[in-house]
């Protein structure tokens, strides 16, 4: 009784929040997201985290970092559909801006970056060791990890999960682009977007895209609770292509919870960066961006868009697209010869 | 009968480079390698192979690249005694330096980078794509090459494999480490090295490492044609650490060549940056470098050192570690979201 009301007060909350991002202006990404009061971004978080994001030492066979499946070079995603290890398998989102999103994961489990990478480091389906003894024995056997935790934590012994966990979110925190031309031309370069790409935002907010990609990642309203938004798809299901990409197989958040209502309720994604993200859904089922644009006009808005539409929603998802600051490359502390298992 | 006076020239040539070796001054490693007439270095082609070098889209999974196994952030290697696919496998050498090497790949089978990263590339032990033909069709599917090749090279067709392998080239003669310690201490700043560095220099010379060890990437004397130096390992053979760290298993260049003479021939790795790649041999067997030092005295030199030796020898080796210039992330050009196979 209590989750029919729980359920119902969500609803109107969505809906609520959904008219609002209806009527909202457009939004720049700010320069820097928000952060946690107990995990201030510091430079040392900040060097710590990079040198753990790009260190493949702690995955069973030592060749597999965070940045395999988020490569920063290549959109903060890979180019495959399906990663190789997890259940239910997603496609890898983009790590780029995820510091600005109010739910985490495909599935909407986590509501900080603090709990994402938690999940990420201590999950068998992730970096795939087998528990957080071998990954806190791996970090000890390296010992330049001790100096880098000891510039970013206080404490005797600071080289701990929790760190690693809250260094992990302050480097990731670092990893922003609010200088695509889509914020260029919102804060008043107006000829930052071409006449296609204008006419694009405008056939985009036209049509409903804008009803779920709302805010300055266009993944969705932030409820009033502060959460960000979970929605069902395929809303229209007998669509020809939701059998086509197989939309249906993974039920989304009810994987998680078993909870009937949370039956292929998914997180809302971000439409920043796509041109470096194929392929594309939550089962990289959809290998071009025209594809994707015309699968979820169908499935979502029950729409079947002219080229020409297509083509313009196109255009300003490029707009979207870019600005990503040069990144160095860590230097990774050397290690021992030998990884504990 | 040929063959038997071929290889009488070559041993003398090596006796007498050895001997050359014995003499020779310290020599700090030049600030650019060699190149080859028909490559030379130039910003296009740098910036094509140093996308390539970190591009995982040229293996079948799609997530390894050069930098997988030739980590630029670790040392130019891995920390696995040995990559999963190759037969026979063999520990990921450094490529930091590689340019300076006139013999590349354990058997020294290549002589150039160009040859080298030919058989990277093509090579179904190495990235394992079932040929040429899909590599290149994976080069074509990503437009962004296209703009990458056309800036490096001439000609109206440039997307070749030919191309690919001078920009890698290209790319790997900038990754060189003039700077370390060592270089500084030679080149006239006396404080570079510790005088435990020093004495360990001196004992490296005295007892001998320096014969096969010479020159400024230690990879061994450059003989009178221009090659690099081959040498049998282990020279003792009956010493009980080459029982305990299999190093008679593999038989290094007879392995490919199936010339008995070339039983147990192996390049003279360099002993650049080794702090930061562990673990070590052909095999990766050892672990650490006090190890790696004690092996090497027993196996070829037939010497039992104390401890006050190896410490000294291996903070020596220190001194050859480092100097690593910073390295940007190249943004990869986007791809279309199917890798074709």
């Amino acid at each position: 009784m209590l989750k029919s009301i729980t359920r119902l007060v969500f609803g109107v909350l969505c809906w609520t929040a959904l008219a609002a991002a209806h009527d909202r202006e457009w939004l720049p990404l700010p320069a820097a997201p928000p952060e946690p009061a107990d995990n201030p971004t510091t430079p040392g978080k900040v060097a710590l985290g990079k040198a753990l994001f790009f260190d493949p030492r702690f995955s069973p066979g030592g060749a597999t970092s965070c940045n395999t499946c988020h490569d920063l070079m290549n959109g903060g995603a890979d180019d495959r559909p399906l990663p190789p290890q997890q259940a239910p398998a997603r496609n890898a989102p983009t790590v780029w801006n995820a510091a600005f999103h109010t739910l985490q994961r495909w599935d909407g489990r986590a509501t900080s970056l603090e709990e994402q990478t938690r999940i990420a480091l201590t999950d068998r389906a992730e970096m795939a060791l087998p528990g957080t003894t071998v990954m806190l024995q791996r970090l000890r056997a390296i010992p330049g990890y001790r100096a880098l935790f000891a510039a970013a934590f206080a404490g005797k012994a600071p080289v701990t999960i929790d760190n690693a966990v809250k260094a992990l979110a302050a480097y990731e925190r670092t990893l922003v682009t609010p200088d695509a031309p889509y914020d260029r031309y919102v804060k008043g370069e107006k000829r930052a977007l071409s006449d296609e790409q204008i006419r694009g935002m405008e056939t985009f907010a036209a049509i409903g895209c804008v009803k779920c990609h709302a805010g300055p990642t266009f993944d969705g309203a932030t409820l009033s609770n502060g959460r960000g938004l979970l929605m069902k798809s395929p809303t229209y299901a007998r669509a020809k292509v939701v059998a086509k990409y197989r939309l249906l197989k993974d039920r989304g958040r009810f994987e998680l919870t078993k909870h009937p209502g949370d039956d292929h309720l998914w997180r809302v994604p971000t439409l920043r960066n796509l041109l470096y993200t194929a392929p594309y859904f939550h089962n990289g089922a959809v290998p071009t961006l025209e594809e994707a644009v015309r699968v979820m006009a169908k499935t979502e808005l029950d729409q079947n868009l002219v080229d020409s539409d297509v083509n313009a929603i196109v255009a300003f998802l490029g707009a979207l697209s870019g600005g990503f600051p040069e990144q160095t490359l860590p230097r990774l502390p050397p290690g021992t010869g030998m990884l504990p298992r």
